[in-house]
């Protein structure tokens, strides 16, 4: 039986890919339909679809979609047109791995059927990314038992930017125990960070704890240090975008802020993200590229008018990364990494 | 002769405060011309006059205007007016000590002249007035001056919120120092959080230093600890809005994580404000009252839609406690106060 989800999906006829226009939310639920590989780069390029999980999801079902119209008569030529709009999709952003790592299972299947026409590959391309969405969903429930695992029922639980269902497939990763824990009836309380300059945090996360029942408390970036320092924090949960051999985590721009803060405060700080983020050929965090984004995404975006001269400079990385000594532990699929994460971490593998 | 900036200063008669509207920075500049007591304070509260040395050299000018409709042929009756309009000045915002100072100077000059006629008060409350914008433009030199003998060519300091020009009366505290160089020649670099909710340092900060000839970059709060851990970052400085006896000292909201990032980072710290900043009364930052702020300012103001659903709980403190522990130095116009604070702020009064 196939599972769907409904953020990401193909139309009834496979032609097309549908998505929810997370640009548009809390207050408009809108939806996208996809057909031609420039829409599918803008649409991650633009944040249309975003979190390292659901990049991947999308990209697989959108390589189905695109192979539909590529050459079914030549092998060699659907396998050209297949890898470079692979390639192409795989340029839209560079931080998060899932991306790369999902075109690269959907290629993969080409790889292991040399043989078969581009028609009889169209089912098993279609297969692998039904599993990449059966797998993430499997994934992230596993994560939110072992996540809320760690959870007494009043504990305060932290978190940054987005790491909910839209961005995976269903419960999401950081806050996947605290819709769990709501589904449960455990009494937990969230805090989550608007998560500037995108206001992930204020568009998308309370966004989702609310409608899920969570308890959930909105606040400036800039206020993490008060409400720590209040008490009301007993954890802080992140998703991460890429997962270094040794434990760094590039994630959000200010996770490593709130790591900082947390170490501070004697809070445990903990990232939650698939396997497939964890990044084994990218030896430590300074190997990780990091996207820098237009300054009017600052000076502009969202505001009725200009909130910054025109001329002012901005810096606007989209990402940080987290040193691994500030992690308390990398919560997977498989269990909870703890230190040292080079042999932690290699062992999710062996 | 009488100095004046033009941010708050008398009609040409005396009877009306013209203040620039600040709401309205960086893209418009409107000035506000006020006459009554309820004006005034809704100026305060709603943040059209704010920093607390220009709060409280409005509150002083300010009482210099309500003071000549007062009942001037009844001294007693003059008098209890003259208190009632000071404390409900004094009400608009709570954390700021210099408003109160201010006022209680004002007060002052009725208390020290018992048997003055309210007619011949007038020049007197015009005369402390000026005396209070005089000593705040020495004490903005003095206090940039200091900061400036930090600095050396290339430096890059981290600001948070607005403490500059238009905080005070010229130059600024925490900005002072780069905007003196500035006046100089001396080559130096800034980086503005922009201080959600309410981003002072997008609309005011940046507005000002560019203004000045600074070579600023313009961040998101969440930015300060990439920026640090990219080296751009020699010295921290902010303004204060109290600092208690023991050093602690109450900024705006997110000055606490800076320098929290800061000491992680090993970057100095320092807080910059007059004297007049400092309540020897306040033993710890825990006895200064923190300011909540409307929840609508984190969900829906400045933005062309809201950007959060309108049940979302949010969180709103205006300002945080710095502790005294994170803090390298305290600038005043008197000089750089070094830790243990006890005494070394004692000595500021003695």
């Amino acid at each position: 039986m196939h599972q769907t989800v409904d953020h990401v999906r193909l139309s009834e006829d496979g032609g097309a890919l549908i998505i929810l226009d997370q640009r548009r939310l809390p207050l408009h639920r809108e939806y996208l339909t996809l057909t031609e590989k420039q829409q599918m780069y803008d649409a991650i390029k633009s944040l249309a679809i975003r979190g390292a999980p659901a990049i991947g999801i999308f990209a697989a079902f959108g390589m189905t979609v695109l192979a539909r119209s590529m050459p079914l008569g030549d092998r060699a030529a659907f396998d050209r047109e297949f890898l470079a709009s692979s390639a192409y999709l795989n340029s839209s952003r560079p931080t998060a791995v899932n991306l790369g790592w999902a075109l690269g299972r959907m290629e993969r299947v080409l790889a292991a059927n040399p043989t078969l026409p581009p028609e009889a590959l169209l089912p098993l391309l279609r297969q692998e990314a039904q599993n990449i969405l059966d797998e993430d969903i499997a994934m992230c429930t596993a994560i939110s038992e072992y996540g809320l695992s760690l959870l007494k029922p009043g504990d305060g639980v932290l978190t940054h930017c987005n790491a909910g269902p839209i961005a995976t497939s269903r419960y999401g990763t950081a806050i996947g125990p605290l819709i769990l824990g709501a589904e449960r009836g455990i009494r937990l309380r969230a805090f989550s960070d608007e998560t500037r300059p995108l206001l992930q945090g204020a568009r998308l996360t309370s966004y989702e704890l609310q409608r899920a029942g969570v308890d959930v408390t909105l606040i400036c970036d800039n206020m993490a240090s008060m409400v720590m320092k209040n008490g009301w924090v007993q954890f802080c949960f992140v998703g991460c975008d890429r997962v270094a051999a040794n434990g760094d985590a590039a994630n959000k721009i200010g996770t490593s802020g709130v790591a900082i803060l947390a170490k501070h405060y004697g809070i445990p700080f903990y990232v939650l993200g698939p396997s497939s983020t964890v990044d084994l050929k990218t030896p430590t965090g300074a190997d990780i590229p990091i996207e820098l984004r237009s300054e009017d995404e600052i000076r502009s975006k969202w505001y009725a008018e200009p909130m910054a001269l025109p001329e002012v400079k901005c810096y606007n990385p989209a990402f940080d990364v987290t040193d691994h000594e500030l992690i308390a532990g990398i919560i997977t699929e498989k269990g909870i990494c703890r230190p040292p994460y080079t042999e932690s971490l290699r062992k999710l593998f062996a």
